[in-house]
């Protein structure tokens, strides 16, 4: 593939590369470039959120460049020494391996493993000296740092920064320098860290890398970022019915964004379906169901996510009262004279929790005496 | 001596003592006390300055407590890896071990060798791993840290402050969990720094040090805070009729403060002395003399001071025209004209240099055609 190719292929859907020049440059010399993109292991369970970043690592891969997965597992065995606000825990090398194994079953679902390097930023910070660290800092200045979007808000508002959190990012910048990234994959969120890598490397005289960033998705509330901890995500270990349902339960406007930071479809496949949903020709909820049943067939396969699209509707029957109803009794302890509606659904075994339940209501699926 | 008149003694002509509470219950405790103070190796010429605090652990050495004279030399060996506006040059192993000689050699003039332990924060600093100062650095905040006086006033400015220069002070701190201060003594600028000492030692369990802070001897220009590099310093180790010489051109309000901060009297004796020049019982010119001989005596013995004066009797007859006058010819290319009175005076060998010229002209010693 030509470099204007590649170019065209590797910057859709990102939100900003720098630059894309160097980029371009690097691809003309005709070697594979080393990607780098970092994760936590303290969260190990990967949703679809990461996979818009590792969808992209992919698209690297397959024009033949080499993935550099960097576990952060540095940081994850120091946790957050001052109990601030941000949850960081400490965790153990036995923890931060089997998170480590969560992750590499996941995201080989995704990645080629001969085209993938994971890595432990441990192997070279963990023997680094306090004073490595101090010549690191010395490039880097507090008014700098204090621009950083989060840095900025806490700090006007009075809301402790610790010294630490401007050390982490500078490590991360160090990374790179080890690492002798070409490119830097990250959430839009990270640009600020992921532009230090740059500082980093000039400092050490190597060629700065490429910075890239990707939009964020949003979850499932249509609201923040999708996160683990917001419980507004979608694992891609989730089973099959759950990944199918979670998106079918998504708001119509959601949608939109998932078809373009998830989706397969080209852009003008895109634009024809937005146009065919716009004008009545196509039911916003079978182009739903079309999401569906892509996302579920690429996590779990084609059969899989037939089955799981086959569940759904039978159990919704797309909002029509199936012909014969299922009637169970349950017997339920009022306290005050009222039942919690997805307590009583649980109970009667039409569900299989109430958060089920919850989900259910949420997507208009639920009707008491007729009424939603 | 009974702890009231320990605290009496310890703490005459301290800016401040943080708590005196605390340090009256450490001297009742009736246990030798860990004094501590830091010193820079990158400067190794004590001046009067520096005499003042070295005076106070004297005192505490006579009370029965140890000193622990710290030499900075793990920063030294990092100089300013920024090469940012403060002078801080990268010294080898071999130039810190001269100028810890050095010093020596002149703290051994006040200090009693047998209660002072010399120590270099690179023994424990060189060996501390990135990860170690990460939890250091987590105790602090940034807004704390752009508390500091000088921080605050670079930051507001929009000079740069490396984010090193944030660690320097908590390293410091350290320094004192390390030693397991009970006392530290320092300038009233490094307030700031000794008591991140204290946060240091609460966050291991220790309990915290004192800090006391002494107020900076300004310099001979009577502006600005006595130091080498501005010149304006009177070295322990200057030859005695230098010494002499340099305290003599002090302004007469300057010389009131080196008798407090830097003289044996007490302070019935002082305010005996105020009076008595106040009242013109006795002539400035004088009392300076004194100041000049106690200071000249204390580090070169009476002997040498004596001659000191006299030299300096001999040579200026404190403003009287010398009977026989030398009268030096000098041959001088003038370009337009003028001539420079300085280095008139030195060529024609009345001086030994234009800055021994300086001095005495700014001491009133010089007249040409009568005229000062």
């Amino acid at each position: 593939m030509d470099v204007d190719a590649q170019m065209a292929r590797l910057t859709r859907g990102a939100a900003e590369v720098i630059t894309a020049e160097e980029l371009r440059q690097k691809l003309a010399a005709g070697r594979p470039l080393r990607v780098k993109a970092g994760f936590d292991p303290t969260a190990p369970d990967l949703h679809l959120g990461h996979t818009v970043l590792i969808r992209k690592l992919r698209q690297f891969q397959d024009l033949g460049h080499h993935v550099l997965f960097l576990i952060g597992d540095f940081t994850a065995r120091i946790g957050d020494p001052s109990g601030a606000s941000e949850t960081r825990p400490q965790l153990t090398e036995e923890q931060i391996r089997e998170n480590t194994r969560t992750y590499e079953r996941q995201v080989f679902k995704i990645l080629d493993p001969d085209r993938t390097e994971i890595v432990f930023n441990n192997d070279w910070l963990g023997g680094l000296a306090a004073g490595d660290l101090l010549r690191l800092a010395a490039q880097h200045t507090a008014a700098r740092m204090l621009e950083r979007d989060d840095f900025q808000k806490r700090y006007r508002a009075g809301r402790p920064i610790g010294i630490h959190e401007f050390l982490y990012p500078i490590l991360q910048g160090y990374d790179s320098v080890e690492l002798r990234a070409d490119v830097e994959l990250g959430g839009t969120d990270q640009k600020f860290n992921l532009l230090l890598g740059r500082d980093q490397q000039r400092g050490r005289g190597q060629e700065p890398q490429v910075v890239m960033t990707l939009p964020l998705l949003v979850g499932t509330d249509g609201e923040r970022k999708m996160s683990k901890s917001l419980g507004n995500h979608i694992g891609i270990d989730e089973p099959p019915a759950e990944v199918y349902g979670k998106i079918m339960s998504i708001s119509d406007e959601l949608m939109w964004a998932y078809y373009e930071l998830l989706s397969d479809r080209d852009e003008e496949g895109l634009a024809l379906l937005r146009n065919e949903t716009g004008s009545g020709a196509r039911n916003p909820r079978d182009v739903k169901a079309d999401l569906a049943a892509e996302l579920t067939t690429r996590f779990h396969g084609p059969a899989a996510a037939r089955a799981a699209a086959e569940e759904f509707i039978a159990r919704f029957r797309l909002h029509e009262t199936p012909e014969k109803m299922p009637e169970p009794q349950v017997a339920l302890r009022l306290d005050d004279g009222r039942a919690w509606i997805c307590e009583v659904m649980a109970r009667s075994g039409l569900v299989k929790s109430t958060s089920e339940a919850r989900r259910l209501i949420r997507q208009g699926a639920v009707r008491v005496d007729g009424e939603r």
